[in-house]
């Protein structure tokens, strides 16, 4: 049976979108896996655009939805279109556009708000019961989109960690090549970027985050076969 | 002893800049294998800049450099930096931006001109022999870059087999999960997104590349180290 997992994108680029090794490790994982995936983002301006070479805001708009269209090769749809009926699961990629043009962490801190339609797009899956994964920085994003008491990392960044805490979110410490499971929520988080040196290091965390949400569809495909015999 | 490989990337996007799964995948493999990389791109403005979500042609001027740290989170250095003293072997990843910053083989086909430096930065490998791996569309360079008679493969296009043909170099089909090799020239190319449908299939062609080149390298540091003895 297929099985078909939603990204939500925010971007392209570290410092004002979706981190591009994040989801481009995501897509090879899944793809490897044979997991059919599709593409998400809000179709809104970003938060702003940093010259990535200076780390300097530069004086232009670009919108998160054609920028986001960059890194999925041109194949993706607006968030407003992003249905749980069609999906098995959900992942989101980290990167500052989680903080800047998801939700406004970066200006906000643990008052954070999130963008308009992310919250409707993403509880239904979580009323489901079906998995979540969370990289980088976006699992700061959790008690907002989910609701309190979940597990998350995002590595070891204590005032990233104080913010999520802040909000009724349950931090917990972890390696850049591991991964943090809340079981009964089915929410799986690893710190990628917010630790990695290296580009082979974050593949393995979000190699085994992609591993496991593979493994809970799987259980809940025999589970529903099970139900139809 | 620790082997480096350069990197020339071409903006950030498949329609207008460097392919961003070809790149990061390249990196992904390189890193695994204990490669440190680094990347280099021309200091000028991008051809043109494509709307990725519609395929349209966007209003706007964007700098390869400037989005060329995207796809390098932000650690990218002009071309004219480049220097082959540095490295033990050199990667073009592909993407449009090969055909429309690098050269203007989208404009001008098989009389392409290659952009200013970037024969400079590239001959000098050739010249000591240095691996050079090359991808997607970017072989059509080739025999620009480094002479006639060069075997390389773009996959199976013949538009763009023929226009390598027209230009003095010699194409070989090839699938998108394997590579061709020129050994004696120590060139090697692989169609990657020329044919690939999944990112999976790019990726197995690219790894392949990326391991003959290092081995290719092991060789020449054990000869050195020979000399040396």
């Amino acid at each position: 049976m297929t099985k078909q997992v939603a990204l939500i994108l925010s971007g392209c680029g570290v410092y004002d979108g979706s981190e591009i090794y994040e989801t481009t490790l995501t897509m090879l994982r899944l793809d490897q896996l044979g997991i059919v995936y599709e593409c998400f983002a809000p179709d809104i301006d970003q938060h702003h655009v940093i010259n990535h070479s200076t780390g300097e805001e530069m004086d232009e708009t670009r919108n998160v939805l054609v920028e986001s269209a960059r890194l999925a090769r041109g194949k993706v749809r607006p968030l407003d279109e992003l249905s749980v009926d069609d999906f098995d699961a959900l992942i989101l990629p980290g990167g500052f556009g989680a903080a800047k043009n998801l939700s406004n962490f970066a200006v906000k801190g643990a008052d954070l708000e999130v963008v308009e339609g992310l919250r409707a797009a993403v509880q239904p899956f979580h009323e489901e019961g079906k998995p979540i994964g969370v990289m980088c920085i976006a699992p700061v994003m959790v008690p907002q989109l989910l609701g309190q008491g979940i597990s998350v990392t995002v590595g070891s960044d204590a005032s990233v960690a104080g913010a999520i805490s802040a909000q009724g979110g349950l931090h917990k410490s972890c390696e850049v090549t591991d991964i943090v499971i809340d079981a009964a929520n089915r929410v799986i988080t690893t710190p990628a970027y917010m630790l990695a040196e290296r580009i082979s290091e974050a593949a393995e965390g979000i190699f085994k985050l992609v591993d496991r949400i593979d493994g809970w569809i799987t259980d809940d495909q025999a589970r529903e076969a099970d139900k139809q015999n």
